[in-house]
């Protein structure tokens, strides 16, 4: 599972998905937090632009391609299929308080879906995949429903039931590049024992996020 | 430090820093190496084309934007400066074996330099920052020099000063989202004890990498 909260904006093509999303964005920045936002892209893209270094860089080989601005840090990186949310999650970093997924009606994450009612006369999810519904229309469903427009109850509700989580200690373990689940009481042990560890050293004190990568030799 | 050994293409302008990278990453990849490689754009780059749903991400305020297809995964975050090695090898993550940067001669990694004598008659590096020299004229200089053809020869080099770091364990620990340099006894304590409490779990046999993060609460 993530370290990060996640959810998915999900719904039918045309339903507005993107559109609730520009919506969504500034409200959650008005109120302090650092947003990622994810896209599918079925038809794939360039690296930069062909002739550009970075667009050669790719061409002759390279795994991962990075393009350092001022004002951005692109990193590129090669799949060999369809990157899992739990990957993504894991390439977008730990510094970050929530990713947003346009799409992603598969996955696991909660769930708002977008209706329409000139897009579509049925919706894509069931009530217990969705934690709110963005509708133009009142529909017979026990899910809290939103206008359109309604960014501020949209994050309310958001807030409520996705970035509490935030209230509770988080830990995340990868061995061998494969995410392990870890019972409560282990979670609670690496915690204490980390926050032992590195309260003893400099720099360290009172820590909020440790994050630590160890690679063993090959001998 | 960067638990990933990096290196740095360096060369006056119009040297062919970029031809030479396009010689090192099929050698590098012929002997199994996984390769990022760093490019700096000073002009900055938009993400995605105007009207895509992910630039319209970007343009609402998302801190992150990523593009997620079958082929690539694009990880695009907005920087407020020019980044430096260590937040640019962090953001690539642990899965590659060596980062090349092309350009970065400020920055602290070990050096190649390329040399063209119809580009310019003297050197950017000292022959201390220098593990070796491409060039096309050999130069009165205590470095080993190499054609600006011989991938082997460079990869070579490269392989016996850079890439047997991997010989040894490496740890990085990051606390409240700074480096901390450890002492080699407390790096031996931290591998020591994360070994011992990750060789418990089912499912972690034999690890050869670990990656923890951990985010306490703010109760």
């Amino acid at each position: 599972m993530s370290i990060t909260p996640l959810i998915s904006v999900v719904g039918k093509s045309d339903s507005g998905k993107t559109t609730l999303l520009e919506k969504l964005l500034p409200e959650l920045k008005r109120r302090g937090y650092r947003v990622a936002t994810v896209k599918h892209d079925v038809h794939g893209f360039e690296v930069d632009r062909p002739g550009k270094d970075s667009w050669r860089h790719a061409q002759a080989g390279s795994d991962v391609t990075v393009i350092s601005s001022p004002s951005k840090l692109a990193i590129i990186k090669k799949v060999e299929r369809d990157s899992g949310l739990e990957s993504i999650a894991r390439a977008i970093g730990n510094d970050v308080d929530i990713i947003i997924t346009e799409g992603y009606k598969a996955g696991s994450a909660p769930k708002i879906e977008v209706h329409r009612k000139a897009a579509s006369s049925e919706l894509l999810c069931s009530a217990e995949e969705l934690i709110a519904l963005a509708t133009d229309e009142p529909l017979q469903m026990d899910v809290p429903q939103y206008g359109l427009d309604d960014a501020k109850g949209l994050v309310d509700c958001i807030e409520g039931k996705i970035l509490r989580q935030r209230d509770t200690d988080r830990i995340e373990l990868w061995v061998n590049g494969k995410n392990l689940t870890l019972k409560p009481f282990i979670k609670e042990m690496f915690i204490n024992a980390m926050a032992g560890m590195v309260a003893a050293l400099r720099g360290a004190e009172n820590p909020h996020s440790v994050d630590l990568n160890i690679r063993k030799s090959a001998k």
